[in-house]
């Protein structure tokens, strides 16, 4: 653990510079918080126009102090920060948050008070939280170095976010919903601290239990992902990430860049980290309530007892389109319940405990419920009728929930005439969603957080077959080739002929194709070859060869292939007259009939880096858009998942009794792309489109490598 | 309008059957609301065992009270309802609410009373709200004829709900967020008054601007869509169906029935109804929110204005993923913006008038953005800063709304902190939610209203272009072939010969197709109509050709053919020994190159009746399950949406300069379609499957009648 980073949470003693007695301060609010709200460190106030600043003494710099402090807040202008910084580093302060904006956020001017305040940082080996932050909260040690104006609860959730409006709003109805903190986050701009260290510290938190996120951005990708598998693999992580649609749509040079756009890549990033990602403020708030309530289901199979039956109906509706089950009872529960229950009761989960159920009913129907084996939580739903009690009623579950130890959700419907009894439910650690559908969300997302738990998991029992990346003389022929390409700057990918050459090189199956430089050649090749055969042109100049009129299929005579070789030449000058002609390649053509059409890419991410793109290929890519996108690397449980995300996997595990195609071979194909792309960073795109298979015989009929 | 239900509404006289003075009963509770709530009629309290309740002198029965009454409230054990029926009808009162349960809802021996009930209520032409419901509620005369504890606000949304636990908690909430309502009806187990009815009563009812349904079935589907359509082409009605996923997966004859689920078919009617369909309690309580506050926009263009990037970016994706359009700001609100904000503001649509704005600088910013033309409405987002003043703020925005046409939505980010705020912006009819999402998806869903709107007003300028109904023989010999065959109840379906000559009758082309007897006939067909050809098996006992090895493609020789005959044959009796076999069909082999594979498919809905599927077809039906719903009939506008509404669309229309299909065409075929299914009442289901298309050639190469 950072003992510098423990020390930001956890200080005994903290000076505040810019602590001010002007109400509508910065450093006014927070020293107001660090030394109203409990904390039982020592809090030095830092102003030098002061004596003394409510009612504390004051000192002019932290240097007057006279001894080293855990801690240092500042709350100044901007340019006075770096001198700040130097004076806390020169006197062995390592933790600091900077509340002050005004830095990089502003443009140049602020950007180099900010390089500024690195360099220093660094020289001086400290940690530091913002700038441009409303600070943090450790509610456990009342503990809020924040201009924030209250603290939460003390609680299991440790929340971060990027945007400070967020916060206070998050901290305003955590208050209110009974929803507690084991640490609370404002991150700022991320100069230094960001989420990777945040989450590895919480790690080592024992009293943190799940972590809430409200991401805009992520500075250090690697970092957030392996501390986030680290933490996922115990505990759960959820998370906002906010401009899903802000991209441009730039114009992709290949299918893949099409396909992928880098919100996709994020959701493959969160997965990849076992991050349930949301897409609510909602969400993000009712998960918090029930995370920091309830532990985690088991499963994801729940029973519903209601006193009425629309809700439970929607309720069942909102669990099944969630990917939930309604638990099916048991016969001990349907027998303990056929007693419990006058005789109209549904017979059946939802349980329905009839519109005139006092708390005594609820009770009794609850309980049997909570027992039944079959069922990984419970939803208990109060509808306000002419004969029932919200508190008693409340009063009643809260009673049983101590008991057990499975998660209760619940929603009691209605606001005024419920409000008694959803205080009283909060308070004894029970969530409650005012409608029922929320705490179906709650319930479900925190069951997708086992799923993909359970896939880090998987993913670590498999070893990563890595293949042995192939050392001989093709792979650096081709490492010099596109070294030479991008010097030349003439063309910006590999022809098909040395496309195929990698391809085949990592074990990607090809059509084999030869280069003619005029019709005879072509027509004898495809003699030697055997008929039918494609040709294309090759040009460095044409990249797009289909719409330069520069294919030709199925030829199936020697005279053909003359004749086709002609057009193609005069096409291909047609299209572009400046186009330096190579030849023309001549290759078997392949058609598996019944086979499918994938296509298999890789794309670049600015922040995540190389992401593979499988799914439905050829005329299929823009119309189904049926894909699924992967951080590197995969190995073969990442490639079967891969291959089990995408519509067309019901079809190529062989659909209603006709031939699919060999799962395991084409995992295999995905290894040996994900190994081609790891050795070849030089490379920008590729798009294997289409990628042809029908059991065990697969061929990348058409591919494409930007470089 | 219906007089009767006018009365159950705006009665100036009510008999309360049932009064009590035990405060736990429903009897109690009814006249309770009735006398204390400033409803001006005379309540006249019925039960023979008492002289006064509550102090108002009781009748023991209706017909003691001396004078005829507008309306009768009962609420006495099922038992008696009928008898007081019968009273009431002698009386001439024909406008009575049925609160009691025990009916239908309860089996067999309620159903007989509410039969009884009913054959009273024609006898006497008397209009029933129940048995069953909670009552109604009409605020605009304060008249709650309900057992509900309170009553609503005056406003302009109608509610009717079948389920009483969601009207007592939809009230208690409306009451919280100042919700008007014009009428607020229970309408429980709908004996005699359903959707339908109220629908129209609405329609004509002033105060009703919108109106808000909760539905769990539908009694009166034809009277359901001609009143909601009526209502829809001015107002609109909003409304969640429960039950989504309720629906057993029984085995289907046919693709259309695995295609589309009785759900599907509720979307399509409710959208041809124009009703907009939402899936979450919160949507509709919502929605209605900003619905009894505001008015419509004119379109989806948003203008938002924040104090808080984060929350302005989250805003963005939730109305982009809606549908709806970040509004592009004029040039005069930029200079106007430009002049008004700090040099910092964000300079673009969401309009960030930063952290430290208060109310001044958000009022500027507000009326300025309402000024813009651009815009179809406003969202307004204030989150809890430093600075920030959320009661000034609402009392500014509660200033510009008064003055502007344009609807205003707000999300004032918090709980405590922001309570009087938002109370402030409800009482003066301004909609608040705690986060941004609902507020977009309240716009979004108005807007959603008038692009359904603008499709009824579309539909009703097309003339429906009746195909002349095919009058020939044809007709005639496949209506007697069908009671044939249905009487003989030895197959149920239509062999293929059958089933193309019917489809042709109607304007949908197939391929020409004959039956051989023995090999040599069928090799003279083939050479007669040329090669390839296409044989098939013909037997009443086999229904799925494919999987009974009955048919064979591509046969480009009088040898292959009749060897392929024999073969089928031999296939055929292997696959059921005891099927007899009419012979073998011959049909030319059509292959479009580059054609698209369609379905187009009746199924038979228990409540919506005849529903046209049209979608992907092939094997890709069950892969993509791309499919379009829609009622019948379908003239040319609504086939024109069937087609727009699938993503085989995008091809269709041609894609990337390929070939498509001529959706002229298209839309032909489907409308023959629509007219055959509906001069063809007797039959049960159709899938032609697959129609194959490309430019103005389109061919039924399969298709299948079950009758």
């Amino acid at each position: 653990m950072d003992n510098r980073i423990h020390k930001i949470f956890n200080p005994s003693s903290v000076a505040v510079v810019g602590a001010s007695d002007r109400q509508e301060t910065v450093g006014y609010a927070v020293l107001h918080n660090l030394i109203t709200m409990g904390f039982e460190g020592v809090c030095y106030p830092i102003n030098p126009k002061r004596h003394s600043v409510m009612g504390i003494r004051c000192y002019p710099s932290v240097t007057s102090i006279g001894e080293t402090v855990d801690l240092a807040v500042i709350a100044t202008p901007a340019k006075t920060v770096p001198s700040l910084i130097e004076e806390c580093g020169n006197l062995g302060i390592k933790s600091v948050i900077i509340i002050t904006s005004g830095f990089g956020e502003i443009g140049e001017e602020g950007l180099n008070l900010q390089n500024e305040i690195e360099q220093l940082r660094r020289k001086y080996e400290m940690r530091i939280i913002g700038p441009n932050c409303l600070g943090v909260i450790n509610p456990w040690i009342n503990f809020n170095a924040s201009f924030a104006g209250k603290s939460p609860q003390i609680g299991k959730v440790g929340f971060i976010s990027q945007s400070g409006a967020l916060c206070t709003s998050i901290l305003d109805w955590a208050i209110m919903h009974n929803i507690g903190f084991s640490n609370f986050v404002s991150i700022g701009s991320m100069m230094d601290i960001e989420f990777a260290d945040l989450i590895e510290y919480f790690d080592n938190d024992e009293k943190t239990e799940s972590i809430i996120l409200y991401i805009e951005s992520i500075k250090k990708p690697d970092e957030f992902i392996k501390a986030a598998r680290k933490f996922t693999s115990k505990k759960p992580i959820f998370a906002i990430k906010s401009g899903r649609f802000e991209e441009g749509s730039l114009a992709a040079a290949s299918h893949t860049g099409a396909l992928a756009g880098s919100d996709d890549v994020y959701d493959a990033a969160l997965e990849r980290a076992g991050i349930v990602r949301v897409t609510k403020v909602e969400d993000l708030i009712n998960v918090a309530q029930s995370l920091s309530m309830q532990g985690l289901p088991k499963d994801n199979r729940l029973c519903i007892v209601t006193n009425a039956g629309g809700p439970g109906v929607i309720s069942t509706d909102a669990l099944v389109e969630r990917g939930g089950v309604l638990a099916k009872l048991s016969d001990k529960t349907m027998d303990s319940l056929n007693e419990a229950l006058p005789s109209f009761w549904s017979h059946n989960n939802p349980v329905d405990v009839l519109g005139d159920s006092r708390a005594e009913r609820y009770e009794k129907a609850v309980e049997i419920c909570m027992q039944d084996e079959n069922s990984d939580g419970l939803m208990v739903i109060f509808t306000p009728q002419a004969m029932s009690e919200p508190v008693a009623t409340a009063r009643a579950i809260a009673r049983i929930a101590k008991r057990y130890n499975k998660p209760i959700f619940t929603s009691w419907m209605g606001a005024e005439y419920v409000t008694e009894g959803v205080k009283l439910l909060l308070k004894n650690g029970i969530p409650s969603y005012p409608t029922p559908e929320p705490a179906i969300d709650a319930f479900a997302l925190m069951h997708k957080y086992l799923a993909l738990r359970n896939n880090l998991a998987e993913s670590s029992k498999v070893d990563i077959s890595k293949i042995q990346s192939p050392s001989g003389e093709i792979v650096q022929k081709c490492k010099s080739l596109i070294k030479d390409i991008k010097s030349k700057n003439e063309r910006n990918f590999l022809n098909e002929i040395e496309t195929k050459a990698l391809l085949e090189e990592y074990g990607i199956p090809t059509t084999k194709t030869q280069l003619a430089q005029n019709p005879s050649e072509a027509a004898n090749i495809a003699k030697d070859i055997g008929f039918p055969v494609v040709l294309k042109i090759q040009s460095p100049h044409i990249l797009h060869k289909t719409d330069a009129g520069g294919v030709m299929l199925n030829l199936i005579t020697e005279e053909g292939v003359k004749k086709a070789f002609e057009q193609i030449i005069e096409n291909a000058k047609n299209y572009n007259e400046k186009a330096s002609i190579e030849g023309v390649t001549v290759q078997k053509m392949v058609s598996l009939s019944g086979g499918f059409e994938l296509i298999i890419g890789l794309k670049k991410d600015p922040i995540w880096g190389p992401a593979i793109v499988f799914g439905s290929g050829g005329v299929n890519v823009e119309l189904l858009k049926d894909k699924s996108i992967s951080l590197l690397p995969l190995n073969k449980f990442f490639a079967k998942q891969a291959i089990e995300k995408t519509r067309i996997y019901e079809l190529l595990k062989g659909y209603r009794g006709q031939e699919g195609a060999d799962i395991d071979y084409l995992e295999s194909i995905l290894v040996n792309f994900s190994q081609l792309v790891t050795d070849f960073p030089e490379i920008e795109e590729i798009d294997i489109n289409p990628l042809t298979i029908l059991g065990k015989q697969a061929f990348a009929l058409d591919a494409r490598v930007i470089v």
